[in-house]
């Protein structure tokens, strides 16, 4: 199995570690940001101008997928590689964590002491798997963990993930412990499954879920590294602060294979990527950089803020009216090296099209570009202090 | 006046003629079709893309950019060269022409017999000039000739246009009489200050009015012609069917200095194109091929039509779905190299702004092609075999 993937640790320090992922659409650099194509488009990016910021790999979203248009139509059109120009890497979830992450309400809601709430969309939790309703048509679905597998083999990316449930902060130790067990289960069966149709084409993933609790992590991490996954993916709450994720995350990551690569699931902002590199995640995937895109929130370096505490320059605000520099000046990305921050704020407020796809642009660049950072800083020995030169105050 | 631009007919064939029209920033092969970036952006594309599909000049709006950001804004932006990104030739309208449009109603709720009304933004029409609101803030707003010169002048296009009041169909005789008059007088106003500050980096277009009145049009081509304008535009209304415009537009052309390029304001879609071209119209601007692109509608050639009576086809349609055909087979756009009419219609399904960039390169270039057809049967003397071929049954 996993004859056309390979991952090599180049060089490690500390938990920190250069690696090489090898699929069959390329080699990856790792730690590398993944970044996310949901519905099989970077949104606003036609491929070329992704490539051009020297991306190496993309995701997209097995759940929105199989809603629409389907994973059949998908197939039809030559699976996620042929369909979307992208000729890279590619990786696909599994669509758990938007069946529970919709169903349970979201994280904001349960911060501020809302009720828990079991949304429109999911309507049942069962050890055969979830049965939910589309949100495009109302239809009931029903996704098991050979359901998963068949349709992210539909869909043809490099790397893919066992079905499991995504359990929130605010779930009882009993419950996640139950939960963490049936994952195993799906993840078992989504392995079998997966073995059944393998074809060199694809790679597998299990999810390493257990919430804050060390021994239900010990749990699934132990199940994970005895079995024929290539990777590992730490899902699941990862804690109610900033310090208790990048505990899980420590604490996950020193029970994992280290032969594995290891992704973590929807993270993060700058200062996550760099807490998570020190901790030896190799691939992080979030759709932080594209989405405040469009919001008109450009990244920028330490030395480039206007606001220490802000990672992002607003492009909206009244001072960029005018404001003939580009986002940033020793950024080489093309919306730097083409437009300034008053043409950007001028497509903004005009709410043209081109403002969105610009400041995209420049966010996946500057996200490439910091893992490029992290990687150098990690040879040189010197990520920790990068660390605290990018950490905010 | 005018040592930086040139216009040589190069081939004629009958009316039509291949040109070639020299500006600042480069040189246009006409006929030629002028892309619309209204507001200082080609919706949905980075310039990049708007290049690589051989487009050879863009058209922005004055009235659109006095509104937002404001001229000085553009100004202090380096110009719409420099804020754009565009190296290439641009022109920019009067501003009267939305002044005016806006101020009558459109032309749809006149030919279902609707009552003429004044809209809201135009406050009064006078000898010194418009008065209107501002659709950004309400503000009172006046433009004068004199004005809609320095705003053109701070936008920096390379050929500029002359303010004139726009009169539509059902305007009567007399009135666009007293009307055409004071466009021509409005037309002195603006050479005059065209000439105040001509430093050689702009040229500036008469505008011909008339409406459908052989003797107002002669009157206005004959100020024209007798005035130091580097080139014409034919505005105003032309009839109220195509073949009444085709007539007027004939009967304006037949007046015109032949040494001067011709424009055709709004005009057109793809018959209209061949049509303009036969009677010797030499550059084109309209929203169409980028408008209905973000519709879904992709142009398509005779032998790729599914309806002979549309020249595009609907990529909204159910037909497409699942369809792994690009738009056009014989088509050298990146959207149809790389491309299903399948994945098209799955984003605009999906809202994904990528398929309004994606639509919009293959019209682009699809124009862009079209337009060097008609410049190769000119020179083939094939251009009315080609109307036959393309027009519309």
């Amino acid at each position: 199995m996993y004859k056309n993937f390979d991952f090599k640790v180049l060089i490690e320090h500390g938990n920190a570690r250069i690696g090489s992922l090898r699929t069959p659409h390329g080699v990856i650099s790792t730690p590398a940001f993944i970044f996310c194509a949901t519905k099989a488009s970077v949104k606003s990016l036609d491929m070329r101008a992704v490539k051009d910021c020297d991306t190496q790999i993309i995701l997209s979203n097995t759940y929105h997928l199989m809603l629409q248009p389907g994973e059949k139509t998908v197939r039809t059109l030559g699976g996620l590689h042929k369909m979307t120009g992208w000729n890279g890497p590619m990786m696909t979830d599994s669509g758990g964590y938007q069946i529970f992450s919709l169903g349970y309400g979201s994280v904001s809601e349960e911060l501020k002491g809302k009720q828990r709430r079991r949304g429109a969309s999911l309507i049942k939790i069962a050890e055969n798997g979830a049965y939910f309703r589309s949100y495009i048509d109302g239809s009931l679905r029903h996704l098991t963990p050979e359901r998963s597998m068949e349709i992210q083999r539909m869909l043809g990316a490099d790397l893919v993930v066992v079905l499991d449930e995504c359990t929130p902060f605010h779930t009882s130790y009993d419950y996640t412990k139950e939960s963490t067990l049936m994952s195993m289960r799906w993840a078992t069966r989504s392995r079998e499954e997966f073995e059944r149709h393998d074809d060199g084409s694809q790679a597998l993933y299990c999810v390493i879920q257990g919430g804050i609790y060390q021994e239900l992590r010990q749990m699934n991490c132990e199940f994970a590294n005895d079995a024929a996954f290539f990777g590992n993916a730490i899902g699941g709450s990862l804690g109610s602060c900033k310090q208790q994720m990048y505990d899980t995350v420590q604490m996950t990551n020193s029970m994992l294979d280290k032969g594995r690569p290891v992704h973590l699931l929807g993270i993060g902002n700058v200062v996550d990527i760099f807490h998570g590199a020190l901790l030896g995640v190799d691939t992080f995937d979030c759709v932080y950089p594209t989405r405040i895109a469009r919001h008109g929130a450009a990244l920028v370096k330490p030395a480039n803020r206007d606001n220490p505490s802000k990672e992002y320059i607003n492009l909206n605000s009244a001072h960029c009216r005018g404001n003939i520099d580009p986002i940033e000046s020793d950024c080489p990305c093309y919306t730097c090296k083409t437009h300034s921050r008053g043409y950007l704020h001028h497509l903004l407020k005009a709410r043209e099209l081109l403002a969105y796809s610009l400041i995209t642009i420049h966010n996946i660049r500057f996200m490439n570009d910091l893992m490029q950072l992290v990687r150098r800083a990690i040879a040189n020995r010197t990520l920790e202090r990068e660390l605290a030169i990018w950490n905010l105050n």
